[in-house]
């Protein structure tokens, strides 16, 4: 059984998390959590399991390791296509992870810019991984004009647009809901303005996988 | 015909270039070269291209713009599936996938800390896209620090497998590649013990692909 190392309150599992329960895989996939607050990651034992001491990662049947949240997806969709998540030809394959790429790198980046460089729990753990990256207070500030941006081209997208990526929810909607509750769990909510990224999320956050 | 906006002399374009050449597309797409030092992407002619003011970006013939490299390759691998780059099986598109990401986010990405953040032409241009953000200096020293990490985790890769993503020459090649070489133009040399990575560098940087 494909094993999926996960911790609940941590928003960059949660992107597979999601992914696994739109695929209807919550009870095919054994779910371990791992204590990132009490440093499991850093343990002899997970790092055997994925020396670049992250989660989410998937542990497959035959030992392999698969780290960082879009090889996991990508990985599940080539192994479960159905439903598809990351785009049902060419184009939508292209655009969704255009979409995909954008949220990721401006929203959820943006978030982990405000949280890793101000958190006093984060000192030395500026970036994921074994290596201790010092806090750079400046990149908190840079994090929230992002999620502005971020909030900013979503809104004009979801104008023209039901869902993120495509004509069909994919995962270029998952990683902008972890970036916009990431967002929300450090006080920076949607703006009132944005009434077609507020329709959007009401619609995405009503879905039972945005609450496994 | 589908339009590749390309710089000739930048690496994160040279991601996309690279996969076109391996995919034997180079006289099947018409590649448009965008003038990013003379502010070409700022253009109100480039932005109804490509709102984000980023190269790379493919426009379709219907008019669809995908930008963002890793979604450039993700349509034409799915648009045009030979020679296979992305993996020909789901476990190889995850672990394509996993690689290609780390190499993107620690040593992509660490080498655009470092250009943008210390290069007195890039001032306000700490991050790409049409929003200004402020050099943060300390990014600089982070940036090198990671690239440090990239060097290390790829050495220790390339000992057991022959390229970076799977027994096959793939998208983790090429993004590993970029990264390598942007560090080398910052004067960040592989170091002299990491043989493993230094016969990968030769071997790849010897194909025709890596000369585009």
């Amino acid at each position: 059984m494909i094993k999926f190392y996960d911790c609940q309150p941590a928003p960059s599992p949660r992107r597979v998390r999601i992914f696994i329960a739109e695929k209807g895989l919550l009870d095919k996939i054994e779910i371990v959590q791992v204590d990132l607050r009490g440093g499991q990651h850093f343990t002899p034992e997970f790092a055997r399991i994925n020396p670049h001491c992250t989660v989410p990662a998937l542990e497959l049947d035959d030992g392999t390791c698969i780290s960082e949240s879009i090889a996991c997806c990508r990985y599940l969709e080539a192994a479960f296509p159905e439903p598809p998540l990351m785009g049902r030809n060419a184009k939508e394959a292209g655009v969704i992870a255009m979409w995909e790429h954008r949220c990721e790198w401006d929203g959820f980046i943006g978030g982990a810019e405000m949280l890793r460089n101000t958190a006093p729990g984060m000192k030395d753990r500026g970036l994921t991984g074994p290596i201790s990256f010092e806090q750079i207070p400046a990149l908190a500030e840079r994090g929230r004009k992002r999620i502005a941006w971020v909030h900013d081209f979503l809104d004009k997208r979801l104008a023209e647009s039901e869902f993120v990526g495509a004509d069909i929810y994919s995962v270029a909607d998952i990683t902008a809901l972890i970036a916009i509750d990431f967002a929300k769990r450090q006080k920076i909510a949607i703006p009132e303005s944005h009434k077609n990224l507020q329709r959007w999320c009401d619609q995405i956050s009503a879905r039972p996988s945005s609450k496994v």
